[in-house]
Parts: structure tokens; sequence; C-alpha cells
């Protein structure tokens, strides 16, 4: 048996503080230290044991409904008792209001442990804040404490069979009764779509009304509990799980086929604007695609770990003097491992500054109006760049981690085969990372001319030129990542320029560059991290090993922009492609 | 349900010819239609439709050994019966004396359809080979055509739990017992270790005799069948399954515990020099290092075939006239589909050549010993780069094709999800390909001084030199292809002239190494299937969608090169790397 989950703290309060030191906005960092804490003992002692378990005995379908693995239960009961479930809620609703970039350690470390258990509360996170934001007065003071607390938890049910990445086929019919909806139709795809975690399951819904408009513009947003709120108690409503999927990951998730309205319809009400559900669902979308690569990090990091423990104890190969040595000392081990904290790291950098846009979108007194809509242009910009890029390297670190174990990777009983497993999902859900790169490339960058491009490239810039005035340099970071931004930044203007008259060049070329920008981005957030630990003290603790990540990410991971660059250069070979040479 | 797998014939015909084309040898090709024919047939009616079932139904050891999936056994008797188990071997044997060319293609068949069946078949043709070159007369003639014929399997016992990638720590011991030894032991990781699909098991060990040196000097080579051929039939060998890994993937195959000398010890006999185990394990270690890059390159093959299939039928989105559109049509999906094909049909083309130039290092008449000599470096040079590059592209290949099919992808019950799991063992096993990269780098470049791969660099420009000068040119692939080759020609000289005095440098760099040369391997064969399918004729049938392949490779492929170029060039970074710091 491996360890257990270890939150990684020093790595994740330097994080912190770099991001609250290149924030425009006020950052407060100093609750930071006690949280962390706890919910890395919460991760270690609770959730990160039962991981294996829940993978080894998967949620089941039951005629009582989804029964999840043992232990979930328990875990969730402690989880909501000790306020996590809430801890980014205001305190009106009785939420603790910590700032989204805590928040988003904590759910970070939430991913590492446990990621089958992590998407259920994250889920409800979304839907208080699409609630907030678009329910009524009625709807939120029903539900939005029982979310809060946790006593009730949330699912989307978006997919249908037939409707997947594209939305606008979506047949789930609503009907109106009186001040209600009747809602019928079948949901595939649905994560913690039902469970025995909590009391109630309440189930935000994208349907089609009987007088709506063809496509997405005639989707709207219900609210539909599992169980109405009734005097006396719960009643049953028209929703349930009728499959489960058997998947090759997050096993202890229920991935649930929902049916609704299968005897009189589910009853539901309708949240924000008729036929302006699209908008509802993207408040509370964007929170998890943020949530999918904060969880992709910790599961990344979790990865890790395991890799760099058993290369610590595993020993293959002998020294000079003819002693075994652990294989960690073993040059190609050294670069595996290297590789995936350089990787983690700059992820993990990555989605916190996204989640610190947030709060700089939301900040009040002492920040002005025009401050807050560029926090929100740059967490517009950076949501889909985080949910895909950092999933992405999940995958990738996973797979060099049951690398690094050899044949031990490759049984089921190791932990890291299962992560191999489960990170295969990040890249798929809450929009494939394609749709990712499209919402970066189409609606973030080419709609608004490269404005918030342009901010984030001279951000970087400014970043790295700190970097060359610092005694420390780097210029094997600083240099070629500043030629990279100049050669991006000139892709992008054409690509702005062109899109008028090339429509479909654009989705040619948006996956490579948002791995472009993802790979410049993560030496960003190296440069800064390089900076922020030398320019600290000559002692920081870190500093040894910050350097060597940095000249680790410059020489190993940076390089790979030059093969992304020139696939967004080529669009041609794409768009010439035909369906029947493919 | 998806449809079984299909040869790929054209591609496999295409492949073939243009590696006689530019063999330095004879190569008989006019014989592989029936042959590539009757293999596909046998894969897609036989072997592909057991390749779910086996996952879902691994094999499992009871009180009477082994017993394999429902169908296995079936299977494997056809395969015996219809010749398939002997294509490779000499027609004295048994055999059908097919030349290592066109087995290959076979190989790759069996891996495409099924690999957890596949590795079986495979490790009789490695211990064949290993018998004919290293076993007295006596154990050729009694064992020989029993391997050759299928009527008895073969397995290759190396790895224990305290050695794995290193066997200079390997404890099996092989007592003297007159002409015979006895043997006791545990080995772990034995693929096909027991089964229920041949009436005996031959195994070839590697163990330490008392009076051996320590270290790898030190090991020798035995065969220990698992039932002793005595008059009257078959005894019982003290040799045993006692476990089976759960595995990730190649679930069907069974992954054993083998306990040698639990009561009397297992009687074995010596195969090749006392003390000389290591060399006669390479024969058998080669070939099944071939197999390995045959069968991944068929996993690619497959799951591109699925993800093809899938990206035909399934519709999302719509185009301007508001018909949904099939996937393929999507410039993402056209995207992942090139990547897996182009990466698919290199590594293919790769495996081949090295497969001919082991024909080229046996031809009989009419061949010089310089030209065997010359094609035996080749093979060698090849091998490791073959086992390693293909393996790591069958990862990512698999990888794709789970995105390609989104949520879909994700479920237990499709194949593709299967192939993800099963491909991740490839850069794993038969050594890791850090272990091949090394092989490359050390002993096949820097021993020689670059020789052999001064002969393969030579070659590979001769064939962009003569695209160049092709009508069609294709300078989008060959000008990029010629600069790196130089560059990569460049690196390994002051690879060769640093070694003596940074004996860590080529370990640090050998991975890198590894994957730049087959980056520029890939791109090579490209450069030759484009240039021999415009050449053979304007209206050759697959002209399309080769050009429209280089020209693929050429920009979202050979790209690569450079990220592995600069790590290759930053050795720096890892030997300075503290085990503490990372």
């Amino acid at each position: 048996m491996s360890a257990p989950y270890q939150a990684p703290l020093a790595m994740m309060r330097l994080a912190i503080a770099q991001i609250a030191r290149s924030a425009r906005h006020p950052v407060a960092v100093e609750d930071a230290d006690p949280i962390l804490e706890a919910a890395g003992r919460f991760a270690q002692e609770v959730l990160s044991p039962l991981n294996r378990a829940g993978d080894a005995a998967p949620s089941r379908l039951t005629e009582h409904g989804v029964v999840t693995p043992q232990g979930f239960p328990e875990a969730y009961r402690r989880f909501c008792n000790d306020g996590w479930a809430s801890i980014c809620a205001p305190r009106e609703l009785g939420g603790q209001a910590l700032s989204n970039l805590l928040a988003a350690a904590v759910t970070e470390i939430w991913g590492g442990a446990n990621l089958a258990f992590a998407m259920c509360p994250e889920a409800a996170v979304g839907a208080v804040e699409a609630l907030e934001a678009h329910a009524s007065t009625a709807i939120r003071e029903r539900y939005l404490p029982l979310l809060v607390s946790g006593r009730w938890a949330a699912a989307m049910d978006l997919t249908e069979p037939q409707a997947g990445s594209d939305l606008s086929t979506l047949r789930t019919l609503a009907i109106p009764d009186g001040d209600e909806w009747r809602l019928s139709g079948r949901k595939i795809f649905i994560s913690w779509g039902d469970h025995d975690l909590a009391e109630n399951i309440v189930h935000l819904i994208l349907a089609r009304t009987p007088d709506a408009p063809p496509g997405l513009k005639g989707l709207s947003l219900f609210l539909v509990p599992k169980a109405l709120p009734e005097a006396g108690g719960l009643a049953a409503n028209d929703i349930q799980a009728v499959a489960l999927e058997h998947k090759m990951g997050i096993r202890a998730s229920p991935t649930c086929v929902m049916a609704l309205g299968e005897r009189t319809g589910a009853r539901g009400w309708l949240i924000g604007d008729l036929h302006g559900g699209l908008s509802c669902l993207f408040t509370m979308m964007n929170r998890m695609r943020l949530g999918v690569g904060l969880h992709s990090t910790g599961l990344a990091e979790r990865a890790w770990q395991l890799a760099r423990s058993y290369a610590q104890e595993r020993r293959q190969g002998r020294d000079a003097a003819g002693a075994q040595r652990p294989i960690i000392e073993h040059a190609d081990v050294r670069r595996m491992l290297l590789t995936m904290k350089t990787l983690t790291h700059a992820a993990r950098c990555l989605a916190y500054a996204a989640a610190a846009e947030l709060d700089g979108a939301r900040a009040g007194e002492g920040s002005r109006p025009h401050e807050r809509e560029r926090a929100a242009r740059r967490a517009g910009l950076l949501t889909p760049l985080v949910k895909a890029w950092c999933s992405d390297i999940a995958v990738e670190v996973a797979s060099l981690g049951v690398q690094v174990h050899g044949g031990a990777g490759y049984i089921e009983e190791s932990e890291i085969s299962q992560l191999y497993r489960d990170a295969r999902i990040g890249p798929i859900f809450e929009g494939t990372n394609f749709i990712q790169a499209q919402d970066l490339l189409g609606r973030k960058v080419i709609r608004d001319h490269g404005a918030a491009l342009e901010e984030l490239l001279a951000d970087m810039e400014d970043a790295v030129r700190r970097l060359r005035e610092s005694p420390h340099r780097l210029p094997a970071l600083a240099e070629p990542l500043l030629a990279e931004l100049g050669l991006l930044r000139s892709a992008a203007k054409r690509l702005v320029a062109f899109d008028t008259s090339q429509p479909g060049r654009a989705a040619c070329v948006a996956y490579p560059f948002l791995q472009w920008l993802g790979v410049l981005a993560g030496g960003w957030q190296w440069a800064l991290s390089a900076e922020h630990a030398l320019a600290a003290s000559r002692s920081h603790p870190l500093a040894p090993e910050l350097l060597l990540g940095a000249r680790f990410y410059a020489t190993h991971i940076l390089p790979r922009a030059r093969a992304h660059a020139v696939a967004v250069e080529s669009p041609e070979v794409l768009t010439a492609a035909q369906p029947a040479y493919i």
C-alpha cells in the first residue's frame, strides 16, 4: 500500500503568494495556512484512503437508487460537517466566503485525494453560483442554504444520446403547468445524477419548451429536485436513474442515465429567462471547467507523489561501489519525475491565476469597474485554457507515473494505474478540450480582436522582463519565452485578420493554438515562481528546486511550443483534407 | 458493437513494396497478398471478436492451472491448424519459411485484432529462434517441431521481485544434476506463463548456477518444460503458476507468478554456454522487441479504425444548410484522425524496415558478407527504436481514439477504452522504453562511434533528396527533414565524442535522442511512401491520401523534433539535478 495523498502545502503556498504578488487587486493570503492544512488533513485521513476502494467496488444501481461505495456516505457527512461544502459561498447563506483563489487550492486537494468523490461537491459549487445569479428569490431562499451546507447535492443534466458536444439538438421537453413546469425526456452521462450521500439532489436541467425556437436559442434551464419539499417531508419527483455507465475510471462516481417524466412529468422550476438557458448554464459550466482544471492538477500532483515515492524506494542498478541505487538516481527517472513536476506546478499556478481573476472580477470597495471588467475578461480567457491544458497534462503526467512504476504500475492494485484511467475523463467532460480550444480562440481571442489576449501577453512579457533584470536572470527560460510570446502575438493577429475571410481556418488551428498558449503560460508561471522564490530571499527553502524546475521547463517543456506553432501556421493541410482521404 | 478489426491491406502492401524497393537485398513480395488476406480473415473472423470478451472475463487461476477466456483455446487450435504458428520457421521444422518482412505484417495483424492473444504465439517465435541458435541437437530435435507447430507453447522467465530492469540481481538457482539441472526460485510478470491453449509450455529461464560469478556474467539460460516428455506421455515438472496479476489491460493474457522447485527442483536443460545466458536470451528478446513494435502498430491501427468509423457515424453540429454533419467533417476530428493515421503508418513502415533487415542479415546466395553484416547492424540499430517509438505511438494513438469517441470512449463496453489500457503495457515490458533508448544510444550508436547511425542517416538523406528531385517534391516535408537530419548527425557526433569524458551524459539524453530519431525516421518513411505512390503512377489509388498524410506529418508531427533536440542538447539540467530537489 502506498502512503495516502498529502497536500503539497509548500508549493501551494508558493503558488498563492506568486498569484497574489502579480494580481491587480488586493489578495488576502494570511488565512490560507490553517485552511490548507485542515483540507490536507481531511484529504489524507478521509478521502485518499477511500480512493482505491471506490475504484474496486464502484457505485451501483439498486431498486432504492444508487448506492455509493462503502465509506463514501460517512466521508461526505464529515465533509459537510467540517464546512467544506460551503467555503466559497457567502456568509449569509451559511458559507465561509473564502476567496476563489483559496478555494481553488482546496478544490485541487479534493481532486488529488479522490477525484470521483470530489466531483460531487464540485457540482453543488457550480449550482449555487448559477442559482445565486439567475434564480428567483423564492428558489434561492428555499434551495441555496441546503446546497451550501451540503445537505442537498446538485447535478447538471445536459447530454442526451443525440446531443453531446452539440446541445442544439436537445429534446427533453418542459411543458408549463401553472407556475411550474413538467419535464420529460432522457439524459445521459449525468455525473452523480443519483446517490445516497445527500438527502436530496437538485438537478439543473437544460430542456426545450413547446414554443421554443429550434437550436441553442430555444433552450431553457430548469431546476428539478429529486425529492420535492412538501409539507411534512420530501416526496419523490418523477426523475430517476435508470442505468449506470461502466466506466474506465472515476468508477466510484455514478454516471447515470436519468429518466424524467415516466409517470406524470418531473416537476421543475424555470431558472433565469425563458430560452435563456444557455447563458444561465454557462455560469455553472465555467465554474465546473475551472474545477476540472483544478481536479486534474490535483490528480497530476498525486501521480507525481506516487511515482516519486516509488522511485525513492525501488532499487535497480548499482553505483560505482556496487551498492543498489534507488531508481530516482537514474537519469531518465529524474527526467520523467521533473516532467511530471514542472507540468503540474505550471498547471497549478495557471489554474490558481484564473481563480484569482474571478476574485478580481467581484472585488468590492477599492476596485474600479474597468479593473473588474479586465479581471472578468482574463478569467474568461483563462478558463478554457485551464480546463483543457491542465486536463491534458494530467493524462500525460499519469502516464509517466505508470512508466516510472514499470510493471508494478500496470497492475490494478496500484493507485497509479487507477489515476491513468481516472485522468482520461478530464479532456472529455464539461466540454471536450476541442470545445475549450474553440471557445478560447473563437470567443475569447478572435471575437474581441485579440484585446484580452494582448493584455495577457503584455503581462507575460512584463514578468519575463522582470526575470531578465533580476540577479538570477535565467536566460535559458527568459529568452526563448520572450521570443515565443512575440511569435504567438503575430500568429494571433493573423488569425484575427483571417477569420472573416476564412471561417473554417480557426477551427483547424484552435487546438494547437491552445496548446501553444498553454506551454507559454506555463513558462510564464515558472518565471514568476523562480523570480518570486529568489527575490524573497537567497535562502528561500524552495529556491534550489524552483531554479531546477524553471531550467527543466525551459529545456524540456517550452520547446514543445515550436511544434504547436507550426501546426497553427499550417491550417491548409486540414482545410484541404477530404474525409475520404483521412 | 463496432465492426471487427480489418487488416489494412492496401497500406500494408504499400509498406511492403516501399521497403522492398529501398532494400539492399532482393525481397520476394509476390507471395504477400494471399497470406495477408488469409491472416486478415482469421483476425477478423476469429481473433477480433474475442477481444472484448477476453478483457471482460480474463484468464483465471484454478487448481488445475490457468483457464483462459472462453473461445481462446478453440481460436488457438485453429490458429495452429491453419499454420499461423510457424510462418517464419524453416520448412525442415514444419514451418513455412516466410520472410521476416511478410511475417512482420502478419504479426501486426494479430496485435491489431487481439493483443492479449497475440502475445502467446509471439513468445514461441522468439523461443524457436533462441533454440535454433543456441540449443544442442538433442534439444532442438525434441522441442523445435512441437514449438513450430504450436502444439507446445513457450514463455520467457526473466523478472524476479528484486530484479526487473536490472537482471544482475537474479537469484533463481540452477544446480547441476547429471546432464540436467534442478531449478528453484520465483519468477514474476511471466506473460502466458501458464494456460490451457497448448498441451505443454516450454519456459526459457534465466538463472544462476552455484559457481557463477555475481552480476550479469553469472547468468545462464535453461529450458524448463511445464510437462516432461516421458515414456508414455507427459509428466508434471516442478514449475507452476501460483498467482496471476490483475492488470489494467491485456487482461486475457495470464501474467503469472511462477514457482520453481517447490518440491524436488524443476528439471531443466542448459541452453548455450554456461554463464552465457544473457546473449542467448537476447536472441529471443530482440525478436520479442520487434514483436512489441509490430503489435503496438496493429493496436494503433485498430484504434484508428474504431475512431474513424465512429467519426463517420456520429453526427454533431450542422452544416450551412442545417443538416447534421458526421464529426469526421469537423476540423479537429480530422486533425486527431490524421495524427493517428500518420503516426501509425510511420510506425508500420519503420517496423517492417527493421524486419526486412533481419532477412538481409540472413540472405543466402547472391549476398555478400559485408552486406549481411550491414543489414544485421541496421536491424540492431532499428530494433530498440521500433520497440520504443511504436509502443509510445500506440499509447498516444489509443488516447486520441478515446478523445474522438468523447464520452462513449470512456465506457468499458467500448473497445477503444480497452485499447487505451492495453496499449500502456507496450512502453513497459520486454525492456522499458528507456532501456531501449539506452541500448540505441549506448550500444548501437556510441559503441561503434556512430557508424551504423551514419549509414542510416545517409540512406534517409538519399531518400529525401530523391523526393526533392521527383516532380512532386513535397518541400514542406523534404526541407525541414533534411535540416533536422543534419542537426541530429551533429548532435550524435558530440554525444560520441563526449561519452568517454562524461559517462552519465548519454543516459540523460538517451530517451529524447530516441524520440528525435523516431520522428525523423517516420518522416523518412513518409517521404518514401509519397515518392513510391506518386512514382508508381499518377493514378495510384492511394496517391491523394499519401500526399495528404505526408503533408500532415510534415506540419503536425515532424516539428516535434525540435523539442526532442533541445532536450538532447540540454543534459546539464539532469546531470545537475539532485534527488532532493526533484
